[in-house]
């Protein structure tokens, strides 16, 4: 096999239903086409997976993928990509994650996991420098995660091991279940933990000490260390109490803050759910992925009544807002406790969120009664019912079975015009960031393969305001844009953003960090010795974009899944946009925008020709 | 005014009916977006030629520029480029040239000149270090340009001045006219020559000792340090004798070497043409444009009875190409004197030879006779014709009067067949680059905006061999590609390489210096401050590709005009491609899968989206 500097050169094939394991040695083409992370993904999805398939059947596959750059110590590297076809949406499913597991895998000796079939009876992976054992987890099926975690240790006598897992809500195949890399990091969208769950396969421990070739080590370690001595610092403050610090009042006041199920605007409790709080009233220090000095990741450690344990972390900014405001919630105590409660048993806090206000809005509009919550007072601003909501779900308990569905199913179960307060985009429940404020993010939503999901997103904000188009001009954003716009030169900032995070999502490079369209490229040429661009780099994303649409497309959803709950049609009921909402007209018409940049007809569906450009025509097939 | 690194700020207007000077400024998005040369060609020709205009009226306009780059002491950058609207293909006409004007404009003060109107009688330009002034020049008029230059630098007293200019060529609005700077770079293809002639325009002198600002000087000094010490010694030993060395019995014996028309494929006089002939044979020595350690350009001197001139300079490859084997000559000292000829009274060595190259096949077919050449033996191989030919043609003497035309005009008025021996695109003589061998550069012909075209067009054997795809596989060109094949892969290549190299020359980059994907971007962002990437470049490329395709849209250009002569759809009469020719189904289809690829129609035009993603709409009122 030839070197590629990256890469192992080992991707790792898990057969659980007949206990096989082989590993696969892939040319350095297909490394440099599909990079990692999502790019694998989309590979191995659509070449091997059956059309139609059932997600939480053996035929299945999860897949766990590093990047070229992962196992290096390039800050904002520390990641990895879990996917497989989503339980949840029964398309395209990716989740990325921080922490240290991936670098862990990478230096144990392979660039990705396959696993496929089920195990007859629980079981968890244990690799260590490229040997793999498949080894009983009846003893840990049950656990919550920090117990799991604890007794691997234990049995494998190491405590430097770092462990994937699934909790109580992968086992009972919660539609949104995420899978947890050291307790505090979740793969969340797109119902992995319970692929995960539906194979039997309760954790992936590994340990590695395999040392990485680079190419160039002195750039390497030029960039690294001009970024380590200086260029960390003003992301560093950025990051200082983590997501969500010092912006929660300022999302409130523009309506950028989904506030009870996305109906209100006025949020009075914003000032309470900043991470400033927790900064002044809660235990919170700040930890970091492998190798990166931002260490945006909070810890917090809450004593009695509430227990909140740190082996489980902190919430993020999008768990704040799904189990804060979203629930019409202002009390930071409770919604880090319902955060910790998403880690030990392994839930998506955001659909976790959604689905409870969702609930909320049906119980205050009579659609769900005292008699289906057994009593509980389901109305927003319920901290309590949040949290016994959340164990509930996890273990699907009750309502929380129902809500164990995601939004999308559960009004179909629930009926009545539960419909309405069901805020999904084919099945996966929406973000923390309301599309009414930031549009072009609304379509990002709208067009995402995984459904609404707003990391491979633009943020409005963020990419065209003036000072930030000293970077965007990389790509040719010269001029800013309004957060409201929704005109083809928005939609090309959101293809081209797009693009570029997905090959983000491959290459398995964290957003907080400052590289950009130049460094990446420089960085990818030193570790790699491929003699790339941003150019070829942007192609990639294209090409993983574009995969996963083939893949969806396959699987039956089309067009008309490229759409947003008509809520976001009308304004929000107080606040700054209690007068404005998304023009429906120009919503179309900007999807129909987004078709036409990245070359698919009208229908939505790649072009030969543009499957051709991008060296995946193998994929037409599928067409 | 903004400063905005890289440019003066200066657009020069003159308008020659009324002799009125004004000097505009315009935006710093307009810099970035158009870049300069053919970017600046296409924004104004566009945007000032009314729909339809004769291109020899005082209606069109001479447009010359320079880019960010010129005027530095960069090497490979020492250029600038010439439009309007052509009288050889009535569309898009531009052409770029080397030497020292270029970058003596910029030191000037000015990124570019517009010129309109048509002078009453003779005049030439005189620009210094900002002062403008429209000198008379009947003088000068009728005169050759080695004789001009020398009164001018007389005149003004100054030997260091740098004089473009046209000839008798010129003046007789010979339809290849090409403009020479300093005496030994021609602006060659297009006719830029005659629009110039038409406006009773000589002449355009220069000179500046403006400095250049640099936004980051540190790195900009570290790049060209960088190449001159070490990197441009490869260069330098590929073109120790200039184009054409040590290749021609190689293009020979592959087909490549246009011959007798584009008739034959053999041809015995091949070595006797090489460049090291006239090492050996011939006084030659090398001088370089501005800034450039490359040196490639040569001098020839030669005594008795050619008396070769050393002032204008020595032959390119396409030179020698064009009068060599192309009109069946192997005399390296007749095609000396031929080139020099060209240079003396500024006509298109390529469309000259060509042209000449046609009468003699029609001469050998009975359509031309004695009567017609007043008894010269127009055969192949007859050296003093072609010699004597370039004179009646600048001169629109006798039968020089129809070459002057061009072929396709030729052709029309000898009717009687001649057509088919006329090898051109849209009016533009084709160069000296077999298309029924390298493929892949025979559709660049039949898709160039200004007519069969070599410059912006992908030579095939040095894009997809082995070798260069370590510097292609930047923009993605992972695997070999075959010269033949017309695949869409292939298509993708080209694609890509022609709107690379149409960025080149909107920057005015030579192609045979080093500068890649990656250079270009960093040389740009040292020298503007710029924080650009090979993705924006390769947009300014495509935007500027796609501008001259809507120019040539607007003057009645369509589909049907994209396709090479008949004669290339079959074999050569004998030689390695003696049994090979273009398959006209597979050119069909390249052809269409470039349209697709740009994102045009099937029809070859734009699409409002792709105009749109390149934030050219303002021209959709043009289609």
């Amino acid at each position: 096999m030839v070197i590629v500097y990256g890469y192992i050169g080992n991707i790792l094939r898990v057969n659980l239903t007949g206990e096989k394991i082989r590993i696969e040695h892939p040319e350095d083409l297909f490394y440099r086409r599909y990079i990692g992370g999502e790019g694998f993904v989309a590979y191995y999805l659509l070449k091997e997976l059956k059309k139609g398939i059932d997600p939480l059947s053996d035929k299945n596959e999860l897949i766990f993928a590093t990047g070229a750059l992962t196992g290096y110590a390039i800050p904002g590297t520390g990641r990895n990509s879990v996917g497989a076809k989503s339980p949840l949406t029964g398309g395209f499913g990716e989740a990325e994650v921080g922490g240290h597991w991936g670098a862990e895998l990478k230096h144990a000796g392979f660039d990705a996991i396959i696993i496929e079939g089920k195990a007859k009876t629980p079981v968890y992976l244990w690799i260590q420098d490229g040997e793999v054992q498949i080894k009983d987890a009846r003893h840990l099926w049950g656990k919550v995660t920090g117990e799991v975690e604890a007794i691997i240790k234990e049995e494998l006598g190491d405590p430097l091991i770092r462990v994937a897992q699934i909790g109580p809500g992968g086992e009972h195949l919660v539609r949104y279940a995420c899978i947890i890399n050291d307790l505090r990091n979740a793969a969340g969208r797109s119902g992995m933990g319970a692929v995960m769950g539906s194979k039997n396969l309760k954790a992936i421990a590994v340990r590695g000490r395999k040392r990485l070739k680079v190419s160039d080590k002195e750039k390497l370690r030029a960039k690294i260390r001009e970024f380590n001595e200086v260029g960390y610092k003003p992301y560093r403050a950025n990051f200082e109490y983590g997501t969500g610090y010092g912006v929660m009042e300022q999302f409130a006041a523009s309506g950028n803050l989904p506030t009870r199920n996305f109906r209100d605007g006025d949020f009075k409790g914003a000032k309470v759910l900043d991470p400033g709080v927790m900064k002044d009233e809660i235990g919170l220090t700040m930890e970091s992925c492998y190798a990166c000095p931002i260490r945006c990741k909070k810890v917090v450690e809450i004593g009695e009544p509430w227990n909140v344990d740190p082996l489980y972390g902190g919430p993020e900014y999008e768990s704040i807002g799904a189990f804060g405001s979203n629930c019409g919630i202002d009390d930071m105590k409770a919604v880090c406790k319902a955060n910790e409660l998403c880690n030990k048993y392994s839930i998506d806090a955001i659909s976790a969120g959604v689905s409870i206000g969702f609930a909320m809005e049906c119980y205050e509009n009579g659609i769900l009664t005292d008699n289906d919550t057994n009593g509980m007072k389901l109305n927003f601003g319920n901290a309590e019912a949040i949290i016994q909501l959340v164990e509930m779900i996890a273990k699907r308990e009750g309502l929380g079975d129902i809500l164990a569905e995601g939004v999308k199913r559960a009004a179909e179960k629930l009926k009545n015009g539960a419909e309405k307060f069901a805020m999904h985009v084919k099945g996966q429940e929406i973000p923390m960031h309301e599309p009414r404020f930031k549009q072009g993010l609304g379509v990002g939503y709208a067009i995402s393969p995984t459904g609404a999901e707003h990391m491979a997103n633009m943020h409005d904000t963020s990419i065209a305001n003036e000072r930030s188009i000293a970077t965007h001009s990389a790509i040719g954003i010269l001029e800013p844009l309004e957060v409201s716009d929704l005109g083809i030169k928005k939609i090309r900032a959101l293809v081209y953003y797009t693009n570029w995070r997905n090959m983000l999502n491959a290459l398995l490079v964290c957003y907080f960090t400052p590289w950009d369209y130049i460094d990446v490229p420089e960085i990818v040429r030193a570790v790699t010795g491929w003699y790339t661009s941003s150019w070829e780099l942007m192609k990639v994303g294209e090409r993983v974009t574009t995969m996963a649409r083939v893949f969806n497309l396959r699987e039956g959803l089309t067009k008309k899944d490229d759409w947003l709950p008509d809520r976001f049609f009308k304004p929000q009921t107080s606040g700054a946009l209690a007068k404005t909402a998304i023009n429906p007209d120009e919503f179309k018409n900007a999807i129909m925008n987004y078709y036409k940049l990245m070359g698919w007809s009208e229908d939505g569906i790649p072009t030969q020709s543009k499957l051709e450009e991008l060296e995946i025509d193998w994929v037409s097939q599928y067409l």
